[in-house]
């Protein structure tokens, strides 16, 4: 299941950026498993990481390539390559040169991204022969094949692509994600790949990322587990004839909330995605006194498997949703004060069911499959929200089942 | 379904406490849904509460009468008075009332408590009906009835008793339990009535319960959801002819051990009977710096929904432990040094998969309904435990038919 369109959007090529995919039968047997990402010589790299303390074997490699001006990204799904031990770090510097020795590269021009099960080791034969396939099938316009070859538990291909113009010459984001489970993002995504034809200075680039990923990637949880395989890498060929984004130049503002939206649809589409889910809820906790508390209620209220589940049912059981704001540890908290809503509904003031409240009118919220949980905290003027979705039978079978 | 015994043990009576129950058509037609306890004159009371913010009306009213030498517990469920503002306050008082009425006691003498569904008012003909027929049904021996009508979603009734010698002479603690979801207790519990015919100061009965609630109710989480209701309340009648336990004489050590083990099992038995569990799974975090680092270890560990659901099918995804340890917030943990163990099959170490570790080995540890996961972090001699189940489909089923 899945909430919302599932329909993969134009996905407009990223001149300076070519895609190439193939089968390397790591986990699926039919459906491409392994990506190669190329950028021409001349552009820059950002990238932002898992901080859980687990990284995998690949996430520490590309770290440290990160600082090498890196040209190509290898990705292979069905294998997260972690808790994988010296083995996995083995692995992850022999696929990289792998690629370089096919590509004429230096070794540490490549990243490598692996996602799918822990714990086990990367078939390095499969994976190994497939990198020629994949090197030579590269092109500027398989972007569906890209992001339908990075899925796993994933139920669709996701990605978002924008043009426009900077003075007066057109500027492409394409980006793709994937991401379905174990998702509670902290400062990176599961796996997000973007590329642009922007001309744009790695340290800025860095800083444009950043912003538009804490918004978006690390404002979303399917069921609070963060995974130890987290990236989200932007590429910029500078092949555009737009010129140079920089610190000053005005096109940075327009830049930056392109990039911000893409990383928004991209990280809304994993939750819309997220396992068994059926409903995507947005929690928006406002009147906070700073971001940090409007966020533990947004998470709290988030995570709670009795919330999830009964959004699940469809059922208005507000009780749940003031049971979790009231367990979020947040001192001194007014609970007179406090309203929640379920889109423009009041269900709570006052310290309890708001008098205006009809069973009816909750349900007919419940009934859609998206909803806004609105949390006025009355305390401040800082307001955050947060992505999630619904705890379903499905999202039990998915995770009982994931490695039988 | 629920993991283990399900009987009640022999419940012995404690002399002074007498319980009454009837049923009053609150949530139940059929089954009791209402307990009346009553103490003898001059005995002592101490209780622990939720710390959930938006804690129930009977339990700010609960809070307060408990400086007044409460000897009457008016318990419900099926409803639980929660989020329901002044009324719920005036409801609780009412019941209070009702019951100092009838037993010509003073109101602030009765302490009220209620389970159930949050964000209804408290059918309170009902429930006043109900008071004078618990009253008349009074009795020492009616341990069982207490521990079925104090059930919401539970599938089985709940209770310790033990018999132990102070000076030569017998002394009885037994206590009930309640609980199965919205579990993760917080200085508290959901409710637990303990009683003992020990002759006890106030003052030394609190220290005493809260020590006890403290390693037991307080390291059990179903489900990370804590309650607005939950309470945990010890009588002492001081019916015994045994001597006053006091801060200086040796029966103080006895008399806490015995309470902290009838907490453990009342707590046990509330995880054993999670909604929809299948497996008991204790959670020892040994060689941490501090108690906080190691609650901190295995409370990731036993909220994470992927470990639960990977429990649920006897799968030994350690890998999914291991990104639970990884995200839990520990400066500089040591990964490489770490180990965790299946009941005693080492599973990682090394940062990664140990090399004893065999899937038939993890598999036989799975296969079991109790299992421990033992984490050593070797960063110092503080051990803590916490005591979970796993996540099934029964739990979704549960929660989302909850209130349909």
């Amino acid at each position: 299941m899945a909430v919302g369109n599932t329909q993969l959007p134009q996905m407009h090529p990223v001149k300076g950026i070519k895609l190439g995919c193939c089968n390397a039968g790591i986990k699926q047997t039919e459906r491409d498993d392994v990506l190669l990402m190329q950028m021409d010589e001349g552009g820059s790299c950002a990238a932002v990481f898992t901080q859980n303390a687990f990284c995998a074997a690949p996430v520490t490699v590309a770290k440290s390539h990160l600082l090498q001006m890196p040209r190509w990204l290898l990705v292979n799904s069905g294998n997260a390559n972690a808790g994988t031990g010296r083995q996995g770090m083995d692995d992850a510097l022999a696929s990289c040169a792998a690629v370089a020795e096919h590509c004429s590269a230096g070794q540490q021009q490549v990243m490598p991204f692996s996602t799918g099960v822990i714990g086990e080791n990367l078939p390095m034969d499969k994976l190994l022969s497939a990198i020629p396939k994949a090197a030579d099938n590269l092109d500027e316009a398989h972007w569906l094949q890209a992001a339908t070859a990075i899925m796993t538990t994933d139920t669709f291909p996701k990605g978002v692509s924008r043009v426009f113009e900077i003075d007066g010459q057109p500027v492409t984001i394409t980006g793709i994600s994937k991401g379905a489970g174990m998702i509670q993002p902290n400062m990176a995504t599961m796996l997000g790949f973007i590329a642009t034809d922007a001309k744009i200075s790695q340290s800025l680039l860095q800083t444009c990322l950043s912003a538009a990923v804490d918004k978006s990637f690390n404002r979303i949880t399917v069921d609070s587990d963060t995974s130890t395989n987290d990236a989200c890498v932007i590429l910029a060929s500078a092949c555009s004839n737009a010129p140079e984004i920089t610190e000053n130049s005005t096109a940075l503002s327009r830049f930056s909330k392109e990039l911000a939206e893409v990383c928004f649809l991209l990280a809304e589409a994993i939750v819309r995605d997220g396992e068994g889910a059926t409903k995507l809820i947005t929690i928006k906790v406002e009147q906070a006194a700073d971001s940090q508390e409007a966020l533990q209620v947004a998470k709290t209220v988030a995570h709670s498997p009795l919330v999830k589940t009964a959004f699940f049912a469809s059922d208005p059981n507000w009780g749940r949703i003031l049971a979790a704001v009231g367990r979020s540890g947040i001192e001194q908290l007014a609970i007179e004060k406090l309203r929640i809503y379920l889109d423009e509904v009041c269900i709570v003031e006052n310290g309890g069911r708001a008098d205006s409240y009809t069973e009816a009118a909750g349900q007919a919220v419940m009934d859609q499959q998206s909803i806004c949980i609105r949390i006025d905290l009355a305390r401040g003027d800082c307001a955050e929200q947060v992505l999630t979705c619904d705890f379903s039978y499905d999202y039990v079978r998915i995770n009982a089942e994931y490695r039988t």
